[in-house]
């Protein structure tokens, strides 16, 4: 499973186990709040499908007991309904995710069996602290039939000596990948590189994949994704436009312009930013690299600050800067 | 002067032989046709100075028979009137560069004793064929009392057995550093590893400095030069907010936020972005990352195209990737 540093023949090859998941929905619906068009969906699914991608990750289960349908759109909570309504049963090689959070899903009762569901793989995402309530989710979909992935997320702010015991703890577990999530964009590839190896030291001896999520504050979320390819990560997000949180994701259509497996299209992937991405971004939805993202992500804390700031269109960066200064002091 | 990959360590410290660039004038120059207020070039010099950075560089020196004064800025020409306006006697820890291009400058008469010069650095840029001509024009400004470098241009269309001959023809000169220069955009961290060995072997043989000067088509120009640093690349061009021609370049600001010595000041990039930068761009001043760099980046080719395209503010990139598919075949 573990791959050295790249060689300049593996750099030309490829390797067959690299699977790319399109997060768009799910991670670019934190900016819409899921209100995406079926027209968008549809066509993205059918992308995915064309662009040789290998999971697409419809959003959220998320509890309706804590959240009010009125306030997100459908892919937040991904009825099994709506999901058919798009996918029919989803007779093709493009596997379907949806992502459960530790403490906002009811997932004994809302996640159903795999059989009866479309859905083929549940992620899990959770914080360091909160693995015992992770690892019980991922037993209760492995058991329903599903595959299962674990995301740590904010690796950045998690003591490496928990991580270690985290990871131990899903080693054991029945999950069959471990994601590495830089949640802050605050990583460089150093780090990334570091990181990479811990993950894989436990992949090599429990039998896991280990994935990478990152997130462009400081223009590093394909070149992080890189890095960790590089090591031997074989799990891969990415999203249209790098359509996500703050200052989104890694990119698509970097990542596939990068990938040498002739399976994978770009094509496909431009022909659908030009078709919708452009639209979303002249409806005023909000994502990418800018100045106040960078600032939390040097900081290496939660977006959030700097998501109000930009939603506010203030330009008077500096005084962003002395006020994160403010709150890490 | 070889510094293996960093550790740990070496990445929490500094290494002081690193010296940072600010190429904004000259880079950007090319796409506001060298047309800087005063104003603006005065607040640079004065940020750079605070912030720490090493060089400011402050044009090109053009032949004037070749270019049309009223055509551009004066920064194109960099009379040395118009940089003591600037900078006076220049008598601070900031150092001074211009480039000159080979073919383009008429550098015998043109550039004058560094006796009599506010500049303290020639830069002169040439693709790996001309380097005779390059050679010549480094011998000249050396012999005048500058410090020198060689930036080879487009180094991703050298042939690897060209590009060796040139760089012992470099190592075996006067000149004192040599940069990589990526001029479209189209290399990968593992690539920039590689060529940043090729050329730290010729400098350890011949005791030069190796610089790296990237471009953002792919959002690899910061991670491309942390990949550079990391292997004992120690100049390092920079722009404020990436301004440069195209995707533009590795941002001043993500660097500074990097780089550990702690002479490097985040503060005053961030205050002289907020008062300049933005005012350019809402000026209709285009650079930075779009789709159509990241084709001409992926196909490995100058961004012209992108760049005439981006101008004429089109939005259907998949009839883009086309033409530009079709001019490679």
């Amino acid at each position: 499973m573990r791959n050295d540093k790249l060689t300049p023949a593996q750099l030309m090859g490829f390797r067959e186990q690299i699977k790319v998941l399109d997060a768009t929905v799910r991670d670019g619906g934190l900016v819409n709040s899921f209100r995406f068009t079926d027209e968008f969906v549809r066509d993205l699914y059918k992308t995915n499908i064309k662009a040789g991608v290998d999971y697409m990750e419809l959003g959220y289960k998320a509890d309706k007991t804590m959240f009010n349908e009125d306030d997100f759109g459908k892919w937040k909570f991904c009825n099994e309904d709506d999901i058919r309504d798009i996918v029919g049963d989803n007779d093709t090689d493009l596997k379907l995710s949806i992502m459960a959070d530790v403490g906002r899903c009811d997932y004994k009762n809302d996640i159903i069996d795999r059989a009866n569901s479309a859905i083929d793989m549940i992620r899990v995402a959770t914080y360091v602290t909160t693995m015992p309530a992770a690892i019980d989710m991922i037993e209760d979909a492995a058991k329903k039939g599903y595959e299962t992935t674990c995301n740590i997320m904010a690796v950045s702010n998690a003591q490496e000596s928990d991580l270690d015991i985290a990871l131990d703890m899903l080693g054991k577990s029945c999950v069959n990948g471990v994601y590495i999530v830089d949640s802050f964009g605050s990583l460089v590839p150093e780090q990334i590189k570091r990181i990479s190896n811990k993950y894989l030291d436990m992949a090599d001896k429990y039998g896991k994949q280990i994935g990478i999520h990152a997130h462009n504050n400081q223009q590093l979320a394909f070149a992080n994704t890189i890095e960790a390819l590089s090591e031997g990560v074989n799990l891969i997000d990415a999203t249209y436009d790098g359509m996500g949180r703050g200052a989104g994701n890694c990119a698509m259509e970097l990542l596939l312009g990068f990938l040498k497996n002739p399976k994978y299209k770009l094509f496909p992937v431009v022909k659908f930013i030009e078709q919708h991405m452009n639209k979303l971004r002249e409806d005023g939805v909000l994502w990418g690299y800018g100045i106040p993202y960078m600032i939390t992500g040097q900081f290496n804390q939660h977006p959030r600050e700097a998501i109000a700031y930009t939603e506010q269109h203030k330009k008077d960066y500096s005084e962003f800067y002395k006020h994160i200064l403010d709150m890490n002091s």
